[in-house]
């Protein structure tokens, strides 16, 4: 069975880059089944990257590893690591770009945490043995230098112990959570608005009240009564739960950012009716 | 022999939507090799899809699996099928995207028709059997959660019976076809403006004359007085029979659409000279 | 060992034109792995696809075969060709895409020079064996119905001579060099502006004086007074040997492209201090 490498960068689609990372490491492992997630990251957004790669990494198969080069740091003193969780492992920068990966194993990790102490379940290692990379190492791309050719000799069983010394924490960026006011309204955040033109919250379905109380979401100066099922049910502005299991605003055969003029980190909250 | 999947959205390339789809289909068949077709469709543009993808399948190889996912009823009471013809399996929603494919077999079909009653060399099933799905399946994200996974079990060698009754009719798109006036020119339509400005019309080569009957080619104000056979012939505006066999107007070292202001839908005219 | 195909065309991503090449190549030989390099090149520009393939074609592994399909001369007389060099095999028209490729094998060439003469280290096959291309022929795609097939035979492991006689001398796009003014400065050019705005140069580390020797650099109006190792050295505009051994003009945490509105074919001088 061909194990699956994931790229994940800010690389764009007008450069050759994600293409040398590729083949970088069809030359270590020709075996290996190369998934694009996202290459339009905008440039040097380490936070937009991990909620990219936090809507899709579940849905691959175990043992996937996911290559995550969103990298302003690169040639800096910023560690390389490699992340092993139950389900999946990770190379990438120790710039935050796992964020929601660790937060996930995690829970209770507060918001202003800004490195995690990892326990058991999360294995890291840095990226230090050279013998592994590339040569010579171009200080400005250690995509195809150091987390491609690492990737690649994961995908052929190595161990992540192999590629450097065990790490006991990692960089968190300042993940939000919707908290709740007196009033029982949750106030929560826009976390990405996805290419229709939706907003997706870091509202998830644990802060819903049980399905039969009412409610109403308020986003900007808009009050949305009730939440639908689909994009499909209501008028106009909708909220619904998306499929990361998160509120999300949208708007029937329409954009609701060109509705609302939203933006990213702008608040959404949940109210109780009546 | 590893078997092709094809992937169709309006997804766009700045989400991880077609990611989670790839990791779902690696999941079930780690053999299987992934193709983009295209997921910069307008979204929700039916018609541009159909289109696309008509452009695209038929050089698949015999038994290709192409998966279609521009679906703005997800979640609603709109069908989804896995249509099998004798070259390709198709999995999609039964909103019209696979118009083209259906009217390749059957040619006589009108054009108003809303429904393709399908004969014995279609064979078409509805998605309804829910052990092949995801789960639980997001109301918003059918791609994930049932499109993919069936697309997966088919290409395992499942029988496209195995998902569904079988249906007897599919939705049909009202495509446009030339029409001749009495003086004997050809009215067609623009259907696809490529994204060199090439404009890709719905005259197809059996609506030209005999090969040394002279024509003129009319669209907008301008007049174009011969075929060329290719992009470097002659000077400025230019028709030819394009990859798809269809009459194309293009110009040369530039963009028709530039040129003409054209778009989708607008009539191009095959005149007889003389 | 499943053999490599990369893709690199101006076809853009919003045709199925690419998918169509893939659909041919895995109908001749299902067993490819396919990578795509880039689509995006402006249409029709050979000199920016030729570079493109530049930075990325050394990263593959040995014997990978590049497909280059930019082609403003499809279905005229101009050449279609298969090169074999000692690392890797070429399918492109004859149009001078393959230029850097040629001039590596061929350093002393003179930038006027017109047409490469080869010698015994790179082999060239002009494609006119019919029997191996796809029918029949559209005269507007031959990238789908010549290029791709004979790139899926050759990776079937038929030689490059099955395809048509050897050819002797290839097209050469006028690739600028940089040159010695009598003060010692070097005069070079702006060859790439790439996705993050970073203005690559014809300079490449040969022209650099030794380690220790003062420099700076001058861009427009602009003087650079060192230069930097990585893109997070110093403040404002740096410079730097990037990816590709080039001199590489870069913002801090921003776009040289946008603070310089630098083009590409700018000079770019490297001079003596002192």
């Amino acid at each position: 069975m061909s194990p699956v490498i994931t790229l994940t960068t800010d690389f764009g689609l007008s450069d050759a880059y994600v293409a040398a990372m590729k083949g970088v490491i069809l030359g270590i492992n020709p075996e290996v089944t190369l998934v694009d997630i996202c290459h339009t990251i905008g440039p040097q957004k380490i936070a937009g990257a991990a909620f990219i790669l936090e809507t899709a990494y579940r849905a691959f198969p175990q043992g996937t590893i996911h290559l995550v080069v969103v990298d302003p740091g690169v040639g800096s003193q910023r560690r390389a690591v490699v992340l092993r969780t139950p389900s999946a492992d990770f190379v990438a920068p120790d710039n935050g770009v796992l964020s929601y990966v660790i937060r996930e194993a995690l829970p209770e990790i507060a918001e202003s945490e800004q490195q995690a102490e990892l326990g058991p379940e999360l294995e890291a290692f840095a990226i230090t043995e050279s013998r592994y990379w590339r040569t010579p190492v171009s200080p400005t791309f250690h995509g195809r230098d150091i987390f491609a050719p690492v990737a690649a000799h994961l995908s052929l069983g190595r161990s992540p112990a192999d590629f450097g010394e065990r790490l006991t924490s990692l960089v968190m960026l300042p993940l939000t959570r919707p908290h709740h006011k007196p009033d029982g309204t949750v106030v929560g955040h826009i976390l990405h608005i996805d290419s229709f033109g939706n907003l997706i919250t870091d509202i998830t379905t644990k802060y819903l009240p049980s399905k039969d109380e009412p409610l109403s979401i308020e986003v900007g100066e808009e009050t949305i009564r009730s939440l639908s099922r689909t994009y499909v049910e209501g008028e106009g502005l909708l909220a619904l739960i998306g499929s990361s299991d998160r509120l999300e605003i949208s708007a029937k055969g329409g954009s609701a950012h060109d509705l609302l003029n939203a933006k990213v980190g702008d608040e959404v909250r949940l109210c109780p009716q009546g």
